[in-house]
């Protein structure tokens, strides 16, 4: 199917039946998510996959009960990094040049000129726009997850303190920031799942400047 | 093609050889990104699509003089709320509501919930709020232009000050955020074509939490 085909089958799928997802078609979405784009190729995120069964109660505890969390297959959890560094810049730069046969410093004007630019916009930039980055990969793996019929629900209401606790994200300079559970929609009980998709029209949503 | 093999074809496009991209091709990529997904369904952000050749002059001007602003089919910009209100979410919840044959007000509720939530955050979180939702729609907009065989560039690279002023953003509560010139990769010239695609090992990128 085409993937607008696919985008306009998901739905945010608000009750699961807890059928586990194969792990081909896991990976196959984890592949998207590695795979988006990311300003200077830096991917300042990581992606945690939960199917521990304790640990999904615990995350529902902080996550407004939402039942999803404990009826998925696999709750992947995007989480950035919580701030740049010339350091994580110049690994990521140096390991691309590396894997392009190239000298692994070839990148390092480019890391000093992009290090000069963030420096000064602080953390809290730093945060926002690492987490911007994740939710490019976020949208790769929803699109990935409609077209291999495994059902997801975006989701952003949960603790990310507590998500960052339960993970030991601090400890990793991660921040936690969106949520995917993933697995199959059930039967019976989804409010959502026979009510029409609705979205902006075409002519509010683009201004075409010709 | 599968998504992903989509996905490993396209990059970030250096050089574009001012080929159109044809207006079936340009409304699908449109159409991918209105049916992505955003935080309770709000889709705060709009997609402006240029293509007349005096205003991409203006935007290469700003945007670090970038060729591919000038070389590409169409750019496409997006531009998120520059905040939340009461009434902005209650004219999305409610057009919701009637497209679905329910009552306008069926969601009052939910929509006093939401503001209750949002307002205390203040209008920082707020952009950063809907920029992050415009990245999933940018995202699969990425997604759709590779299914095309349409090349993209995904860029934040311009000065968002100058764009919003450039297309009256400010009078639309609108403010811009990314931008994406959709256009033929040129056979020469484009340093990155036949660099090798890399990305983070996936043993680095997912954790698995069993």
């Amino acid at each position: 199917m085409a993937l607008i085909d696919n985008l306009k089958w998901r739905y945010a799928t608000k009750k699961m039946n807890g059928q586990v997802v194969p792990k081909e078609k896991l990976d196959y979405i984890l592949e998207a998510a590695r795979f988006a784009p990311s300003s200077s190729g830096l991917q300042p995120y990581r992606v945690f996959v939960i199917s521990n069964r304790q640990i999904l109660e615990q995350v529902r505890e902080f996550a407004y009960n939402q039942s999803q969390i404990t009826d998925c297959s696999h709750l992947l959890v995007w989480a950035a990094w919580d701030s740049y560094s010339p350091e994580r810049i110049g690994n990521v730069l140096s390991k691309t040049a590396i894997e392009r046969g190239l000298p692994a410093n070839t990148s390092d004007d480019y890391q000093k000129m992009l290090w000069g630019l963030y420096e000064p916009l602080g953390q809290e930039w730093h945060k926002n726009h690492s987490a911007r980055q994740a939710y490019i990969s976020f949208g790769f793996a929803i699109a990935a997850a409609a077209e291999q019929n495994v059902d997801a629900t975006p989701m952003e209401g949960f603790d990310t303190t507590k998500m960052d606790q339960l993970l030991g994200l601090d400890k990793l300079g991660l921040k936690s920031v969106v949520i995917l559970p993933i697995g199959y929609r059930a039967e019976e009980g989804d409010w959502l799942q026979n009510l029409k998709k609705v979205r902006t029209e075409k002519e509010e949503f683009v201004t075409e400047i010709a």
